[in-house]
């Protein structure tokens, strides 16, 4: 069994895991303001393009629980303040501003008071929670012909359960061809600087009981070249009309170094994460974070203080070198349309 | 001035900076006895293939110092049984064996008792570190004309003066251009998992005065893509006679994506890193390290103890990928004779 990113807590709260404390201890956190979730999608205790959106939108509701009672204008005014502010997180990811949009619009179409709209926006976070564990599985059954028994898959970051609120979106096929009872074999890049795939996915597939292999980031292209990989699968924190990518740092080479050694190469994501208003890639804004993730491992220094750090949190990977996008759709090819007529 | 990482110690013994301190901690250690050279060539206190090559012929002088009133037969034999445990502390660097069997065939064909035959190996051990010394300089002369000024380098794991008894092989060219006040900048893979590019690469460039950045080994592909990247220099531990390499894990990759972007690439070692018995590098014997370099970072582990590591120390690129390798004797290309005859 995936384990569960995200819930809500009895008193209404976005119950987290906290996702710092990981591979080691594996804590829950409830967050009960819009401030502690913005601080806990700024620091990275929740992460992952879709729960990110998710966390947002869940955070409206338990941040704005007190506010309620307030006439609908001052409501609203409150809302919109939140909103902006959780949008300012992070800003690479679709999925966030999507997620707040979409409840930003169905609070000005709900009609009542401040407790009426608060309401719908509670009915609203839970149905995108609940939509996004419907993708998740639904990008699975997409991926998962592509998996043959004993299939050795490379995966990059984490784009699993741990990122969204259902089995993940690159390691949904995993899942099912898990529960399915297939052999499988999960290579997991370390993903530098966060390490976010030896801490979370070799940790989230550990605990499904999947078989995995954490390797340094600078390994992946010699297994490819031993033919030790059958197929790259990886998240998307946002898509472009054209089908250029951002994904964690990391990705764009192991695309060319898929494409290099005829290892297919897969893009995972629910539609969410498409922006139809980016016409390409280079036009993604790409998050710069702090050159300490870098400089500092373990409370140690690993860099010379005089040494200038690059950091930047993604890449972007052009659509030539994508096989495939494995969506809530099936699989799906670019152009992508504006949303509703997506495809 | 590039740092200094060996030199006799006024007693006699072999004094190297242990480089498992930095960049926090410069700190010298003075090794007395073969133990002591093995066990820090083992758990990489000095690394870098030609350095150890030297630290191991430097080793046996010092190891051999007190046994050196034997009878000449005795000496042999201790020598011989130093030679062994010197030579089996690392698999893959062709330099340590190189330097071992240039001292056992010296003293074997040096006549007299114990002590003349010690007195010949440490002019010998002088002899390799100096003629060392040497080819850093020539590998940095045949370099140096492809740098314009303001280049910007890109370098793996640490090819400099840390990993020689001069300055350095993939960063030659860089202290050559530095010296003759080019402008010049290096970006630095910090080279998961023993970090030396961040440790060291970074620490001697710093120390130095030249300019560098460290990025994650997940970056190079985005700078190359973004034309950030003029040249990539990397060295080299064991270079098979078809031309084909073994070094740090991670560069295969790198040349991977040089060659994909239109970005030269050279291979930069002595010619004592040729090994012409070797006839195609995946016949070069792969190291693998302890999964704990990959799983323990800092004292904290980071990916779950259910998880497989994979850690191999190095990879192998193929000769085609090479644009050209950087030796004492010039830019030369394979095939590579045996020695003697090699160019």
């Amino acid at each position: 069994m995936p384990i569960e990113a995200i819930t809500w807590s009895p008193s209404g709260a976005v119950r987290v895991v906290d996702q710092r404390g990981l591979p080691e201890v594996a804590r829950h956190r409830d967050l009960d303001s819009v401030d502690a979730v913005v601080e806990a999608i700024r620091t990275m205790q929740v992460r992952g393009a879709p729960l990110i959106g998710i966390a947002a939108a869940m955070g409206l509701v338990a941040g704005l629980r007190d506010a309620r009672r307030a006439p609908r204008a001052e409501f609203l005014t409150a809302l919109d303040g939140a909103a902006r502010r959780l949008g300012a997180t992070r800003p690479t990811a679709v999925n966030l501003r999507w997620a707040l949009d979409r409840m930003t619009g169905v609070a000005a179409s709900t009609a009542g008071d401040g407790t009426a709209v608060w309401e719908r926006l509670r009915t609203e976070a839970s149905a995108i929670w609940d939509e996004d564990r419907e993708m998740c599985r639904r990008i699975g059954e997409a991926g998962l012909p592509l998996l043959g028994a004993g299939a050795k898959v490379l995966t990059h970051c984490n784009a699993g359960a741990l990122a969204t609120g259902g089995i993940g979106t690159a390691l949904a096929p995993v899942y099912l061809a898990h529960e399915a009872g297939m052999p499988i074999h999960v290579f997991v890049d370390e993903t530098r600087p966060v390490l976010q795939g030896a801490r979370l996915t070799a940790w989230e597939l550990s605990e499904a009981g999947i078989a995995c292999t954490v390797i340094a980031d600078g390994t992946a292209a010699s297994l490819m070249r031993a033919a030790r990989i059958d197929v790259v699968l990886v998240g998307a924190d946002r898509i472009a009309a054209n089908g250029d990518f951002a994904n964690k740092i990391g990705t764009y080479g192991l695309a060319v170094l898929a494409r290099h050694h005829g290892v297919p190469f897969y893009c995972c994501a629910p539609t969410s994460t498409i922006d139809p208003d980016v016409p390409e890639g280079d036009a993604i804004p790409i998050e710069q974070r702090s050159p300490d993730e870098v400089r500092v491992l373990g409370g140690r220094r690993i860099a010379p203080t005089a040494a200038a750090v690059l950091n930047p949190a993604f890449d972007v990977t052009p659509a030539r070198y994508v096989t495939g996008y494995l969506t809530d759709r099936g699989l799906v090819r670019p152009p992508f349309q504006p949303r509703g007529g997506s495809r």
